[in-house]
C-alpha cells in the first residue's frame, strides 16, 4: 500500500510539474502577445488556458481518488490536500496569463499600452516568466532555495505594480482614458500571477519543514 | 463513527456559516465605507478581514482533521473537499472587502469615485451584499433555488462591471486619471466578489446533485 502510495504521489508531482510548464509557456506567450499586439499569439494563450484548467479538474479528481484509495494521515494527507491548492494557485496563474492576452486582444490594432510603460510591463512579464519558471523547476526537484528566490523575485514585481501607479498618477503622464484602464489592470494581473507564485511557494517550504501553510 | 461524522460535518456547516456571516457584514461595512468615504469604517473592514482570515484557517484544520480521522470515501469525502475550496473562496470575498475598504481609505479626503459613477457603484455594492446574503442562506439552509438566484444577481453585477468601462472610456468622461485607477479597480473587486460568491453555490449545487464541481 505504500509503494502504490509514493508512486501515486510522484503522478501527482508529475502532473503538478507539467501544468507548471504549461503555465510558463501561457506568461511567455502572453507576455509577447501583449507587448508587440500580436493577436494570433494571444488566441494561443487563451486555448492553452482551457488545456491548463482541463488538466487542473483530472489532478483535482486524482487527488481526490488518492485520498478515497489510500486514507493517508498526517504528512501524506497533508502533501495531497496541498496539491488541491497548488493546482487551484497553478489554474489562476493560467488565468491571468490568458486576462493579459486578452488586453492586447481587445486593443488590436492599437498598442495595449503607451510608450512610456512599455518598458515596465516588458519588465513586469520578464520577472513572472522568471517566477513561474522557478516555481516549475521548484515543484520538479523541491529545492527550497527555489522558494526563497520566488519570494525575492515577487518584492520586484511589487515595486514595479507600485511603479505603475506612481506613472499613471504622475503629471508627466499623457495617456488617454484606455490606456489608464488598461495599464491598471495589466499591472493587476502581473502582480496576481506572481502572488500565486509566492503562495504555491509557502506551500513547498511549509511541507518541507512540517509547518502548514496558512491561506491568507 | 458515522454519527461522529455527520456530529463533525454539522460543525464544519456551522462555521462555513459563520464565515459566510462575517462576509456579508464585510462587503456591507466595505460598500458603506466606499460610498461614504468612511474611513473608520474601513479600518474596521480591514480589521475584521483578519478575523475570517483566522477562521478559514482553523475551519480548514479541522476538515483534515477530519479527513485523517474519519477516512471519509464517496460523496462524504468530496463534501470535505468541498469545504476546503468553499473556505477558501469565502476567505478571497473577505479580501475583496478589504480592497474596497482600502481604495477608500486611500483617497480620503477625497471621495473615491467621482460623481457619475457613485450610483452605479452603489449598486453594485447592493448587489455583492444581496449575493453574500444569500450565499451565508444557502450555506446555512442548502436550498439550492438560492444557487440559482445568485447565479442571476452575478449576471447584474457583470452588467453593472460593463457599464462602468463603458462610462469611463465614454466621451462624458471627466474623470481624473484617478478616478479612472480606482473604477477600474473597484469594479474589479466587486465582479471578482461577486464570482468567487457563484464558484462556491455551483460547488453546494453539484454536491446536491451528485457530480463534481469543476474550478474552471
Amino acid at each position: 500500500m505504500r509503494e502504490v502510495f509514493q508512486q501515486e504521489l510522484r503522478e501527482v508531482q508529475d502532473r503538478l510539474v507539467e501544468i507548471a510548464g504549461l503555465v510558463v509557456i501561457s506568461i511567455e506567450n502572453a507576455t509577447q502577445a501583449f507587448n508587440n499586439s500580436d493577436v494570433s499569439l494571444a488566441d494561443t494563450v487563451i486555448a492553452d488556458d482551457n488545456k491548463i484548467d482541463e488538466l487542473t479538474v483530472l489532478l483535482d479528481e486524482l487527488a481526490i481518488q488518492i485520498l478515497a484509495r489510500q486514507q493517508p494521515v498526517a504528512r501524506d494527507l497533508r502533501i495531497v490536500v496541498s496539491t488541491l491548492r497548488i493546482s487551484a494557485s497553478l489554474e489562476r496563474m493560467g488565468d491571468m496569463s490568458e486576462h493579459i492576452a486578452q488586453l492586447a486582444r481587445y486593443r488590436f490594432p492599437d498598442k495595449v499600452v503607451p510608450k512610456g510603460l512599455r518598458s515596465t510591463f516588458a519588465e513586469m512579464g520578464r520577472q513572472d516568466v522568471i517566477i513561474a519558471t522557478k516555481l516549475a523547476e521548484l515543484l520538479k526537484t523541491q529545492r527550497l532555495e527555489l522558494a526563497d528566490e520566488i519570494l525575492k523575485e515577487d518584492d520586484l514585481v511589487d515595486e514595479l505594480h507600485a511603479s505603475v501607479f506612481e506613472k499613471v498618477l504622475g503629471e508627466s503622464w499623457k495617456g488617454q482614458v484606455v490606456d489608464t484602464v488598461d495599464a491598471t489592470l495589466a499591472s493587476r494581473y502581473h502582480e496576481r500571477f506572481a502572488d500565486h507564485a509566492v503562495s504555491i511557494a509557502k506551500k513547498v517550504q511549509y511541507l518541507a519543514t512540517g509547518d502548514w501553510a496558512p491561506e491568507a
